[in-house]
């Protein structure tokens, strides 16, 4: 199976290019979750997953998108009435705190203007105020602005409360350190097709001690992300629901390709990857959108005579890469480069180029081709120099 | 890609044996779906599905289980204290009527022996008493059992009332005919790993208009399962979710390989696979299950000496064949054979003869190597003058 990043460039912060072993598990026959040969994978990937979330607890492995995940950890800690504190900084802090009203919960938001990081301060005056405070939601990375929150920070605050500590990292999670267990964090969801490089479709989450006391008097109706039906289903052996076998057995390869690369060396290849996005795209005339930038997407201001939905459109149309757009408030003023998944250092230095060209074809006034031509030759020489 | 049918066979209710060019579609590399090229499929599979449930409505594509669109039909259109009537027949009656009285629905339960039918009499009865049931719930085909419920008959009865008919065809959409609109189904599930010949990982769903009414007025809290969020979306050519855009793709290849064959002759197919193992597996020694019998599944009860559990393992480490046995109380006694997906002749007469094999192996009383190779050779016969 030839690599097809040389044709096309998957840029997004997720869904991303798949690994070609990833490639050819999905190929696989399809074989039924209830054989010895799933029994033996399951069981593996149960287990290694949790290195992953650097965790002693269980992961499950869920049958759904993110919003999945970020659902499931809601509706097994908090009951109907309870207080819950969102951090909403951004489209998916905004999902998140709906999803809790919709619940049920008395929520309060602590809003953050898109771009910037929530601060560890603002949680614990909240917290001062109402220690009842049943649960604090928050982005590791909010997607929608490539925004980095300081989750240890905020994880320190929770912890001396009984206040539970819920994180989305659906767009953090194998791409820069999260260490659940030592930041205290209680409740942690990801997602397939960010930094594991599956198909969009599975959410794993986890959940600490603290977290799983509630698992019994939370009050909120649910079947489906019940996860202590999927408790009971992994000590046998199996999982509640029929098993994504396809996705799952992709895992299997995936926590494989980790464990050979080892979590520290994948968290620097992502972080070279931003590093080299941030360093260059600066140099042809883009800004950093995020206050506090996270290593697995990053969000650049398009100069301000340029509408970044075009942007994007031509690097699809003319170049075969996709990056994503804006969303909302921040549609058509910035632009999206995802850095998680499988990238040759020849997709970026392509972007670069690609990138530099359209900026031209939008305002005669950037940079010339010459000048282009010396950023990309400048990144060359970054890559060569910070392997 | 070779099909690896000759080495190995998946024949279970689902997951099935996966068509080559599913698995191709399943190992292409991975596109946004937030692309022109995706927007595409997205709008040829909302519309090509439809063909399959036979219905005008919309049909929604979720990223979940079969599990997970059972829930999506509830929770759509039932409140709390609302009156559900729950045919349970099987492990997958008992899981539904369990979810609705998770959602709060006051459960009304006709209890159906294992292996029999429901009887529409007894849903009027019911209904007639209860005429302010919310919904009516019955498998298509429970899987558990592989009996076939007589929907078109139940679907005339619940009709004639304010009642809605929620039907779970996970194991039996696009295996047999199910006309959502002709036989006014108001709720219908299908799973992605049965006769769409998928992997696990997708349902999807429809709603008649009458259930559809009830979409703002149903109680149950919902997010991840409310449909009016995918509705407006899918309106504007997208899923709100992040698509599942691996599955979704293969999905078009199916539905384009549907319409080639087209859906009567699919229901051909399957029902000659269903014929076959019904007629070929007594002459074995084994006795039919169902007194109903579906077509997407066979149940076939084993010899009083034997352990279907022990058949099944050896169909599977010495030959290669994967079936299931028997769930809950029919564990032990009986194997179910599954009829969707690709199936080759061959592979059927393969089983055929194991299946002969492996009584041998634990009742020497069984038919002779001679006799199964007779009986073999009619099935051969019979494939031949029934194609």
């Amino acid at each position: 199976m030839t690599s097809f990043n040389d044709e096309y460039s998957l840029l997004a912060p997720g869904p991303v290019n798949l690994h070609p072993e990833v490639r050819k598990a999905l190929a696989l026959p399809m074989i039924h979750h209830r054989t010895p040969e799933f029994d033996v994978i399951l069981k593996r990937v149960l287990t290694g997953i949790r290195s992953v979330f650097q965790t002693k607890e269980d992961v499950y492995l869920l049958s759904c998108t993110g919003s999945g995940g970020m659902e499931a950890l809601l509706v097994n800690t908090i009951s109907p009435g309870d207080k819950v504190l969102a951090i909403v900084s951004g489209k998916f802090g905004e999902r998140w705190a709906e999803m809790a009203k919709t619940f049920g919960a008395d929520v309060s938001v602590i809003s953050v203007p898109w771009g910037e990081a929530a601060k560890a301060e603002s949680v614990e005056d909240h917290l001062k105020r109402f220690p009842e405070t049943r649960a604090v939601l928050c982005q590791a990375c909010e997607t929608s602005t490539a925004v980095a929150h300081p989750i240890k920070e905020i994880a320190a605050v929770v912890s001396k409360y009984e206040t539970l500590f819920l994180v989305d990292a659906i767009t953090a999670l194998g791409a820069y350190p999260l260490p659940m267990d030592e930041w205290n964090i209680d409740g942690l969801v990801a997602g397939s097709q960010k930094a594991f490089m599956l198909p969009t479709g599975m959410a794993f989450i986890s959940f600490s001690k603290k977290a799983q006391a509630y698992f019994e008097t939370a009050k909120c109706p649910r079947f489906y992300y019940d996860v202590r039906k999927e408790k009971k289903a992994n000590i046998a052996g199996e999982t509640f629901f029929s098993s994504n076998v396809a996705v799952i057995r992709a895992l299997d390869v995936v926590l494989n390709l980790i464990t050979k690369q080892g979590l520290d060396s994948l968290f620097h290849t992502i972080h070279r990857r931003a590093e080299f996005t941030r360093i260059f795209a600066q140099r042809l005339g883009f800004t950093l959108y995020a206050k506090s930038p996270s290593d697995s997407v990053t969000a650049l201001v398009v100069p301000t005579v340029m509408d970044g939905q075009k942007i994007r459109l031509e690097l699809e149309q003319t170049h075969n890469i996709t990056i994503m757009g804006g969303q909302d408030q921040a549609k058509g003023k910035i632009i999206r480069i995802g850095h998680m998944g499988y990238i040759q250092d020849g997709e970026m230095l392509k972007l670069l180029d690609c990138l530099g060209k359209t900026l031209r074809t939008f305002d005669p006034g950037s940079l010339t081709l010459e000048q282009i031509s010396m950023v990309v030759d400048e990144g060359r020489q970054w890559l060569e120099q910070n392997p």
